[in-house]
């Protein structure tokens, strides 16, 4: 009934075994044994906390990936696309949580269709919704397809409400009361609790300024749920958390699941946050392998430009394998990277030599590769360990 | 021995035929007529100015829409990379120009095996240069082909130099001799020309600024390409220019093709340039159909964000099909864009309203999408006539 994950072609299949060398670029390369340990850290990070983590694999887009993070104690996946929901069940993936509002009719058809086939395989799809027309069209869907289907799946969903964002959701307090009596009409639809995500909170700099407005965030969610329930209606989970905030959200007696994404790779964005003391140190583990195509007096042109790493929070910073050999990346436009000496380096990279880029955002830079190269061992002297398909690539709607 | 461009799904062929309704959001929809309006005016300039134009796929990446152009009267393709000219050759385009300089083994064994396989079809590939270690590599490259394959394909070869851009090329004079000589040693290889691109100039918003960038990038060839004569060689062709500046390349009697690309599909970016009185005066053809998911007392929230649209040129615009409903679209992350009346606008649109944006940047917003769909007769009321595929989508080696 699962239908399989796409191969990969044969010409990358025959990589496996090989070293690091034999990736030609661009190419998007994964340190497993870095990614690895993050995997790991986060487990151990939120057994220590008591909460469920159910990454975002709208970062890593892989059902492999899901799977990784399964095994290590997550508790399934969340996303933010329809599409996306797809790809990882096809994947096998039968835990999947749509962060995100869906509500045009041919996609409420797909969801309600994924709610029935992950039913059967005796997991859970859930949704987001932060409006009264939104349920009653999902509600819609869900009715058509248990009539059309038989059987009598439900699916999971959290009410949205907006604790900063300023983009989804409904305010906090009354307006998800409302929201939450419509809910309960709906045999279909079961009330799971709230979502809270303050997602521009994971990029404020400062480990206080981060605190304040998750203690914002903790007052919003508490006020809430306390008038829901004084209505005699369960609030029986409350998700949100990024990779920027999670020890603010673990820690708060409210939050009871963590949905952050970007921990299993980071980026060079998350990297100039000023690390709060109980976050753990999660390590780059996702690089752009490069190399210089043409070199000139004061620059070299490398071959990643940004239909190669995504540059909305930035450029990518290049990783500097020995000491001296710092460089600057400079935007070169679509294809190219300008690279020029930085810190105490005085050289100008030759014609040929090989360099890794840190993305500055690891999720919009998975999302413009088809696959990603893991290797083993470090970047310096590894082995291919596997390729991994990027399954939702490009799976926007 | 052509193998066909893979087709497109059975789902989305199934659309053609049916309204622009049918499209599910977000997704990157051409207006063909629009488009071929744009691809006339083209035509017609490059006739009207005597020079031949070779219009860069590394815009659409597809054989398709190369197809087209050639048939409109384009002598070929320019592509970027190695593998966007092997999705051209793939797709039956023999006629492609590699404008950027390949210095991998690997690549360079693609390479030439492709200035074999197009030879084959009476096609001629090109490729640029700014090396001596460059010209090394791909004479010893194309060396291995032809004693691999037999045959006696030349690749034509032009040196780029660097006009203003600061990215590849060598110095306007004396560099670009050397290089001359060096390319005439090897017999697999032909010189051909000049590349002269300057990228940044495309940009500049006044039109004067524009043609005092291009007339310092004309007395740089005319320099240039007296010195190589001067020594007995020849220069037969210089090519460059972009959709910014084509008027000046045209009228300057020393450029014999045009490279520009963007003015097939335009973008929120180009639109901002002043426009030169004798530019062809060409159309938004290129848009990204999304939907409200979510809206609120003085903002909505559509279902496309920079997974659906590059914002490298800056944040799409809303494209007001009706007089007085002007929104503004700000940054809402990966999957959402946040939209707020404007100008004489006060009305938030409603969920489920569908609306039309005009990417900011063409190219790599069509390098996010696996398909567009082509609308003849209007985005308000017209038919899908075909799917177009992104051929070399990801094609980034």
């Amino acid at each position: 009934m699962n239908p399989p994950t796409k191969p990969v072609s044969e010409s990358l299949s025959g990589l496996v075994g090989q070293g690091v060398n034999a990736i030609d670029t661009p190419a998007l390369v994964v340190d497993l044994d870095a990614m690895k340990r993050n995997l790991s850290r986060m487990a151990d990070f939120a057994r220590k906390h008591g909460v469920r983590w159910r990454p975002h694999a709208k970062m890593h887009k892989s059902a492999t990936l899901a799977r990784l993070q399964m095994e290590a104690g997550a508790v399934g996946v969340c996303v933010q696309k329809t599409a996306e929901a797809e790809a990882m069940v096809a994947g096998g993936i039968y835990n999947v949580y749509i962060s995100n509002e869906v509500v045009a009719a041919s996609k409420l058809a797909r969801v309600a269709a994924l709610a029935h086939r992950v039913a059967a395989e005796h997991g859970q799809l859930a949704i987001a919704v932060d409006s009264i027309e939104g349920i009653t069209r999902l509600a819609l869907a869900m009715n058509d397809a248990r009539t059309l289907r038989g059987g009598n799946a439900v699916i999971d969903v959290f009410i949205e409400i907006d604790v900063g964002q300023g983009r989804c959701g409904v305010p906090p307090g009354q307006p998800a009361v409302t929201l939450a009596h419509e809910i309960r009409k709906h045999p279909a639809l079961r009330l799971a609790g709230l979502q809270a995500y303050h997602g521009k909170a994971q990029h404020f700099r400062s480990a206080q300024e981060r605190r304040e407005a998750i203690a914002v965030v903790v007052d919003d969610v508490r006020f809430t749920r306390k008038l829901i329930e004084a209505e005699g209606l369960p609030v029986e989970l409350v998700t949100g958390a990024g990779t920027g905030t999670l020890v603010c959200e673990a820690a708060s007696g409210v939050f009871g699941e963590l949905q952050a994404g970007s921990f299993l790779f980071m980026d060079a964005d998350y990297a100039q946050n000023e690390r709060d003391p109980a976050q753990p140190n999660f390590e780059h583990a996702l690089f752009v392998k490069t190399q210089v195509i043409s070199s000139h007096q004061h620059h070299a042109v490398c071959d990643a430009g940004h239909k190669s790493h995504a540059i909305d929070s930035g450029l990518p910073k290049v990783h500097a394998l020995d000491p001296g050999s710092e460089l600057e990346y400079a935007n070169g436009g679509d294809e190219h990277g300008i690279l020029r000496p930085a810190g105490g380096n005085t050289r100008v990279p030759a014609i040929g030599r090989l360099l890794w880029l840190i993305p500055g955002h690891c999720d919009p830079t998975v999302n413009l590769h088809d696959f990603m190269v893991g290797v083993t061992g470090g970047l310096r002297q590894g082995t291919i360990d596997r390729i991994i398909r990027v399954d939702a690539r490009g799976a926007v709607t």
